[in-house]
């Protein structure tokens, strides 16, 4: 790989959402030549990238021609043409994560038999290709129906609760994962260099939004033990240490009622559970992700103070031209950091923005978060 | 002023350089939509910027056109067309700092008179048309004649030691000014927004360069007395408070030898001795400055931890493509931040960058920072 050590270095990125954005704002500090490829011309990046390509990631001609006169490609989204990333990496692109890691990550099925072949503990699961052969684990309901390939956000996730949602079952690729009675949704995000290097941030506990299944609320540190903590950390080290992956990987995982950390699924980027390192942690997940794919020394993970990430979502019955309600109010306390996406059209349940809060105590930044969830609104 | 709430609020910035690129990150977090105007195709701003418009910010109908559908226009530097700004406001665009007051600063006179009728500290003066009332001042040599307008990073300085020197002062408007034998450099950087509020920052403390007449280290604590802190802060916002200036305003001041605090200039924007707050601070000068101008309350200005900035300029000997050297060895400290400015060609002296080093301990921020100092080179 060419060496990171001048203005006229080259990053290309696919994807140019709000991660795109914020890994701009990073790069930034590091002066370097950003292009982002998208097929939105008014995506989030659009406004703050001067070499912004208009074209889809996800096909061959577009991915291969923004790629080849990179230094380093790397991803945002990890539904791209991973045909023309192999390709470009054949050619001598540096392209990180891999493009042989992120066909893996696509596919749910692939995922979970790397865990097993690693000893990655996982939800047990099987595969199915036709929805009659839901029929044979009537027993082990209610369980899970997953597309290997595309869901993404809840979309490609099925609930069957008995025999009779069957008929409503996906019949593509797709695996049964038996349903974990968990207790805890937690993420770790893990980073490494082309030296191997790995780094993991302290665990982070979602709150779900159980209608949206969003992300409503993350908080770090995690309401769990120092075992606990350290073995979720160890487990997503050891994820990466196995892929021997270039770059940041989100570690999403279950703790179950007994106490079990079971890896539940992979994204090889920056990630929504990361968000409150920008301002919580000594180098943001965002710095992180270039340092390992720029092959500089990583850095610091340490979490400076408690921090609480909530996602700004467009309000039920509004779409349009976003208006902000409540700006006044919630910039009041300068510990509340917001980050909103430059999306021009709010409509409901879209991502607008995010708020992290910081505090030395978890438990006021969340009742501090409680109050910007009730003040801060995106309508139109 | 229209209010700020939503991503097309339109926010013109007058200048391309570094702290353009700067206030640029930091808008990013509230999502609204940047215009710049830089005369330079390839000014640091140009990457990161969709609406960057080339054209001079010192000409009338450029900034006039640039500005008059903008909701709010600043300035990342002062010396602008303030015709145009004014026009702008008499027309309903908000320009902060008001045009009136980028005027005053603009000539070093006024600034001058501004402190006396203010009763602000500062060290005496006469005014200066032809070189030849010099003479008259023999007494009192040596002393600094200062252009009251175009004066620029030591430009339009000059030191006058001995009556010999005469012959080389300037015949342009121009102050006198007597010589401090000062002990210490510091600055303070306030805020202030259309509601009143002002803030301080922490007083920093510039050890400039000799040859360059450019701050080569900055640290903050201050090495002075608390006295001393309370002091400077106090006379910086009441220099705020007497400008009734909207925005970010940098006092730089003397500290005598016989510890009075004289103010010597102002810079009505973000400043090279507000850097560090990026990284030390709750709230960035970027931030504030935002803040201040899109009339949302002001943040937190607390140093979190000792910090010291460090300015890279391009190493003597070399001019041509810009090439990093000891970028891994530095970036080994998290603690050390980097900020490159996206420029490309380097030449001796000129600003390729700067590096802020935090450390719980001021001293040993201060030795990180010459290690940085000698290991980051910009060669070409």
């Amino acid at each position: 790989m060419k060496k990171f050590d001048s203005a006229a270095f080259k990053l290309g990125v696919l994807g140019g959402g709000q991660l795109g954005k914020m890994l701009i704002q990073s790069a930034m500090d590091f002066g370097i030549e950003l292009h982002v490829l998208d097929p939105d011309p008014n995506a989030s990046c659009s406004n703050y990238c001067k070499h912004f390509s208009v074209g889809s990631f996800q096909d061959y001609d577009s991915v291969y021609q923004f790629g080849k006169n990179m230094d380093v490609v790397t991803i945002e989204i990890e539904n791209v043409n991973v045909a023309a990333l192999k390709q470009l990496a054949t050619e001598g692109v540096a392209v990180y994560p891999q493009p042989e890691i992120i066909e893996l990550i696509q596919d749910k099925g692939l995922q979970k038999q790397f865990f097993v072949q690693n000893a990655i503990p996982t939800a047990p699961f099987v595969f199915i290709h036709q929805k009659e052969e839901l029929e044979k684990y009537t027993d082990s309901f209610p369980a899970i129906q997953k597309l290997r390939k595309a869901g993404y956000d809840g979309k490609g996730v099925f609930k069957i609760n008995s025999a009779e949602d069957i008929a409503k079952g996906f019949s593509e690729p797709s695996i049964l994962e038996e349903r974990i009675d968990f207790e805890k949704e937690l993420a770790v995000i893990v980073a490494r260099n082309a030296k191997g290097d790995i780094t993991a941030y302290d665990v982070v506990e979602m709150e779900f939004s159980p209608t949206l299944n969003l992300v409503e609320l993350l908080f770090s540190p995690a309401k769990i033990t120092p075992e606990q903590e350290q073995n979720a950390k160890e487990i997503a080290m050891r994820v990466m240490d196995k892929l021997q992956m270039v770059g940041l990987l989100a570690v999403e995982m279950f703790l179950t009622k007994s106490g079990e950390i079971l890896v539940n699924e992979l994204a090889p980027r920056p990630h929504n559970s990361g968000h409150h390192t920008i301002e919580a942690c000594v180098t943001s997940q965002y710095e992180q992700h270039l340092r390992a794919i720029l092959n500089l020394p990583l850095g610091d993970t340490k979490l400076l103070q408690a921090a609480v990430m909530i996602n700004i979502l467009g309000d039920v019955g509004y779409t349009g031209p976003a208006k902000y309600i409540g700006l006044d109010a919630i910039t009041a306390d300068s510990q509340v950091h917001v980050h909103l996406y430059s999306k021009a059209i709010t409509k409901p349940h879209r991502k607008m923005g995010h708020v992290t809060i910081l505090d030395s105590e978890l438990e006021k930044a969340i009742d501090k978060a409680k109050f910007v969830q009730s003040k801060l609104k995106i309508q139109a």
